[in-house]
């Protein structure tokens, strides 16, 4: 999908929200465990109650990996279930030496066919631009994350005085452009989101951690918000588990609309 | 495997080598295609071929989760295959928030059954420490690595003058113990090996990139070498593509050979 697809479809639904397909088999409604593939058709219930509140999935790969080859075979099923006009991000925060990248960016970019891959700076530039190497796909870089370790490392000041997630903001930028690059940016400050804004005005940032993580939609937009909207904000559990019983897609449903809700205020204000 | 276990192998094999079964559908010989499942046959004869000479082995995962379910399906063959008093290094280089990370960790090392994972630190101390927490298994973080890429972030220098490698050696080596932690250290410039060993003196480290990326053997050795050896020094395509013809395999493990014969002198000359 390209940024003004994206945009597009932003315009159209009022909406940038993404939701987290986070299906864990010990979490699901226990009558769907009775069914063959339990997981996809938690999420299938799931896509056909929210699609129409938002831009873009985002299963975390770890969710599927952890069951095997059948959790595999519910992620592909789940992945050609998406429409078409809904952006797609397989949550892997893979990065490797850059022949190695090459095999997972092939592997879900190109054989899974998603649009965009989750993608750790650590290892630098040839872990990441293999990546970027397929048309209208894209990595997005970890930067800010909003977990407790984030604080470990990301938040180090340099001899510069930089910390080390507006270095690897910085430094990243250059490696690919606006049109296949966005970054992870934990919203557990909001105020941070001006510093990066500073740096990389016109890429997408996907915001985690709002909802059941308790960021506030608010403040993200404020200090997130650019031209084009420019943000995806993801909320996982506060949507696919607001119930766990038969009407689980009707509650995930109402609690997705409440958040496309109050984007479409956001957006409206904004003028966008 | 515990480490003194891990030890006793090393001394009765006079080997710290670590084979990386980085199998590649595009490179193994063309006659194993006709196979049901070439990778799996690969692997097989590559591991009958050099198991007496090394003491673990490392698939980096990115190989077989490029195809798909059935890399999956290679790869627990694989791993099924592989004697059980060696070492077995899942080269996944995951990492994710708390409860996201402890889905890979079951995933790698009790539902397939792995000794270790290869862990990226990056999302800090929540992403790391599920890996910690099975019984006789073991998280090899990143700390160095041997890319190009590596030098665009892990050797920035803090306010206190430290690298960031060497802030994630002293925050994380508190996160586990030298019997559950190890970490990769690139070879490129061995002297840095003596920075690292002055941190983490007992840790066993996993050097890559020795043999086809031609880092140097003795170096690795006279700089990293603790009294328990505390070493896995891998090589991956200078072994496993040494030949690609019906004779593979025996072109393997004569490569393999020589580097645990150059190790066994090693090894004999620090008296281990």
């Amino acid at each position: 999908m390209t940024k003004q697809e994206l945009i597009n479809q932003i315009k159209k639904k009022k909406s940038f929200l993404c939701i987290g397909l986070d299906a864990d088999i010990k979490k699901i409604p226990t009558h769907l465990l009775e069914l063959e593939d339990p997981i996809f058709e938690f999420n299938k219930q799931i896509i056909d109650a929210s699609k129409d509140s938002c831009v873009a999935y985002k299963p975390n790969i770890a969710f599927y990996e952890s069951m095997g080859v059948n959790g595999w075979i519910s992620l592909q099923k789940t992945l050609d279930y998406i429409p078409k006009d809904i952006f797609t991000i397989a949550d892997a925060k893979r990065g490797d030496i850059g022949n190695t990248s090459s095999m997972y960016a092939r592997g879900f970019l190109e054989n899974m066919n998603f649009d965009s891959v989750t993608v750790n700076p650590y290892m630098g530039s040839d872990s990441v631009t293999p990546f970027l190497e397929f048309k209208d796909k894209w990595a997005i870089v970890l930067a800010l994350t909003s977990n407790k370790g984030g604080l470990n490392f990301q938040k180090i000041e340099g001899e510069n005085g930089k910390k080390l997630f507006i270095q690897v903001l910085e430094t990243s930028k250059e490696w690919g452009t606006v049109e296949n690059m966005m970054y992870v940016v934990g919203a557990t400050r909001a105020e941070e989101l001006l510093e990066i804004r500073a740096i990389v005005p016109d890429h997408f940032l996907l915001v985690p951690g709002v909802g059941a993580q308790g960021g506030s939609l608010k403040d993200v937009a404020k200090y997130g918000l650019n031209k084009d909207c420019g943000l995806l904000v993801n909320s996982s559990r506060g949507i696919i588990y607001s119930g766990n019983n038969v009407d689980f897609a009707r509650k995930a449903k109402i609690e997705a609309q409440k958040l496309q809700q109050e984007m479409a205020v956001i957006l409206s204000e904004a003028g966008i």
